[in-house]
């Protein structure tokens, strides 16, 4: 018996929508957040698709999420968009702005979503990918609980907070960029925890400040920034994007959707997308990025490398490589899904 | 004798201006060249002051740079700004772009400005710190001739493209980022190179792909992404940005605005800026900017540093104290100053 199950997507979705409904998330909501949590998954981006979904589903169970949120979307100024997400699952709040920027670059070319009192939205970039399939260059972030020192300090501060943008690239899958501005992303550290493995060193410390590669001990200390003072700086900058700007909660103050039972997480996500048509034609703006990509692929490489490729390169070979073949899911996750009443009917 | 001289800031501009303006700068353009530029050695940024000045005199007195060009701002759409810098001064073209951006501000709430044909810069945050006194959160980037290898390549391909980004912060000085993507900024290379000091290791190969901390040899070999992965895709999303969104020239493609005599350098700009009253009254965001910070401060430190900063407190102290005492600038600056006919008096 093998440890993975390989799954369709589109099966992954059915199930993942049947866990969400059966604990009162309407079905067109639960469409949503299973749609985009599998998303992630096609991607290859395993830590932030159906094995969110499960601790997402705890939460609605308990009322620790709202199955059924009044989000308010508010526009102050045509490009402006405010959200209250009513404490609503992370990837339907994340959706409906998505849905208000889309339709306001029609109109204006450009949009802004500030969002607050929202929570875990999976992975940022599937969102903005939407943006970039409608001609628009789009940027996205989100907090999260502290789990980051900022540069010189010995306490978290950050969340893992993401840096997420997206290009159209021509005929080539669109250019994809979606990093953790920790060292590691905690979903990853989590995964390393529920596989028993040790995480990768210069990640995090223990609770005193020590560099640890246990993945308990991290969770109970602090991740450090990628790229130090730099990575740190733009933490910072994302920490007013997705926290002060919207009036919602800076990481400092956001709690952990999966383990807090006190109130509502309150995570800020934060969302511009605008028409690369407003600056270029947009076909010589695709004839410009495969120029570039083409050049990007003839250079000479270090060794091991076969080819240089651009961010979302990997990715966009993944999902249609899982597309066609499945998802293969660990065993628990898909041993998760079915004890929370998502029969999974494994194979493609 | 000491190596130092200390000048004040206004005898600087004054000299930096002299200098351009006996090149064939028009007076009020050599004034905000030199403004631009002293700002940055104001700051404490001493690679993108007059350090670059005196080879910006060069290139204008060959005329590789335009000493009065026709720079052209046009609007595609009330936010979308397109600049031609028809190879003008680059702080002379940045600061045109923004003044369109501070405009367009003021009436739209938002504005991106996308500029090429321009030249070097100096310091991307000095143009947007005028955004953040304006009430706006704003990032910036620009490109530079190839110098950088992405991750897997055995050779240059992107700038040192900073990610420059402000917001205001109520009482404090405001938030201001301003990173190169490499690890160590090329002006900075040179600075060492100047003078004949070895580079930090981590910062730069050889043109084989071997590392080194030899300047010279980093200056004819690459630089490394900061921050591995992530900053190689960072870089790669400010190429899009600042060259290819432009229609300009994208890093691979432009020149070094200090060596080469073929034809414009044809360096891209990026600057996009937004009013937070979009979002929140600006007293709000003012008090919640100034309670973040108050709590980074209350912050257990790592040993050796008394408290911890946010991005642009530094720089913030040093310009009150340059402003007040002058700055000091390495002797050898100010001598190629006063042999290219800028007489610099000394002192405060």
């Amino acid at each position: 018996m093998t440890d993975i199950v390989v799954v369709s997507a589109a099966e992954a979705r059915r199930a993942a929508e049947a866990v969400l409904v059966a604990r009162g998330v309407p079905p067109g909501d639960a469409e949503v957040v299973a749609r985009n949590l599998v998303a992630a998954d096609l991607r290859g981006i395993d830590t932030h698709g159906l094995f969110c979904l499960i601790e997402y589903a705890h939460a609605v169970a308990d009322r620790r999420i709202n199955p059924t949120p009044a989000i308010r979307v508010e526009r102050t100024l045509p490009w402006a968009i405010r959200v209250d997400g009513d404490n609503g699952l992370g990837p339907l709040v994340a959706e409906r702005a998505m849905d208000a920027v889309l339709e306001t670059v029609e109109s204006h070319g450009i949009a802004v979503a500030a969002v607050r009192n929202a929570n875990h939205h999976g992975a940022a970039a599937v969102y903005i990918e939407r943006a970039a399939a409608a001609g628009c260059i789009a940027i996205a972030s989100a907090n999260a609980i502290a789990m980051v020192a900022p540069v010189g300090a010995k306490a978290r501060f950050f969340g893992t907070n993401p840096f997420a943008a997206v290009a159209p690239a021509g005929k080539h899958p669109p250019f994809v960029l979606d990093m953790a501005t920790s060292d590691g992303a905690l979903r990853k550290v989590r995964k390393f925890l529920a596989e028993g493995k040790p995480i990768p060193e210069g990640w995090a410390t223990d609770k005193d400040g020590v560099p640890t590669t246990d993945a308990a001990a991290a969770i109970e200390g602090m991740l450090l920034p990628f790229g130090g003072a730099k990575g740190s700086g733009l933490a910072y900058f994302l920490d007013i994007l997705t926290g002060v700007l919207n009036g919602g909660l800076i990481s400092a103050d956001v709690r952990n959707n999966f383990t807090n039972h006190d109130r509502p997480s309150g995570n800020g996500h934060f969302f511009l997308a605008f028409k690369v048509s407003a600056f270029l034609d947009p076909a010589a703006f695709a004839a410009r990025m495969e120029s570039q990509i083409a050049r990007l692929h003839a250079l000479p490489t270090v060794a091991g490398v076969e080819r240089v490729r651009y961010p979302g390169e990997r990715v966009a070979a993944i999902a249609a490589e899982r597309a066609a073949h499945g998802i293969p899911y660990p065993r628990r996750i898909v041993d998760d899904l079915v004890a929370l009443g998502g029969a999974v009917r494994a194979g493609v």
